[in-house]
């Protein structure tokens, strides 16, 4: 367990790294194929519409600081929160910071990797 | 475990009903002493926070209808994905609706009864 905990820390990581360089392709290999995000104000979406999403994004330097705070394995399956602030930078312009509770859900694929099955986003522009 | 999937069908069930009469003691009753609660904006709280919030919504009407949309159950463990709409009706004035997902952590306590651990909340006020 101890091992699964550290492999979920580990794509936490690989996750915020491939964000900060803008490769989508990376953070796809880290979601199971019917993964669900769920964000405030907007129906769920699945693995397209975030790829489509991101890539409209490519622009932006985005830059993500995590806190985990939480990771229970429950056998092939585990759920993790965390505290999360995102910060984007456009080529030109001022950078916007959102910050808030993330609750994920996540599972053991076939190959033994961990990728993430249902993820709540809480986060929020930041005020100040 | 068909049987853990009506106990939670049945919290809900429950919460709402509680909810939408204030009970907010039976509404607690429903939560781990440890239970957490994300909305956006805000920091995570606890049970303490949950009943003082609840105690001075005790003049609104609060209306819940949820569509469950998926239950896991992993053992004394449990994820569960809704689809909420909760309208709140002031004793004068204009009702509001909020509507969205909610992504919840359960957990069978020690006398085998389900209760909410994690709760993601992630409504925001409807448009229109």
């Amino acid at each position: 367990m101890q091992n699964d905990k550290q492999a979920i820390r580990n794509l936490v990581e690989t996750w915020l790294a491939a964000a900060g360089r803008g490769d989508v392709a990376t953070m796809l290999d880290l979601l199971a194929d019917d993964v669900l995000f769920m964000v405030p104000g907007q129906e769920p979406f699945g693995k397209k519409q975030f790829a489509a999403a991101n890539h409209q994004m490519k622009d932006l330097k985005v830059q993500g600081n995590v806190e985990i705070l939480e990771i229970e394995v429950l056998g092939d399956w585990a759920w993790m929160r965390n505290r999360l602030r995102v910060t984007m930078t456009p080529s030109q312009g001022k950078s916007v910071s959102h910050l808030g509770s993330v609750l994920t859900i996540l599972r053991k694929n076939q190959s033994g990797d961990w990728v993430i099955y249902r993820d709540a986003n809480l986060l929020m522009p930041e005020s100040g």
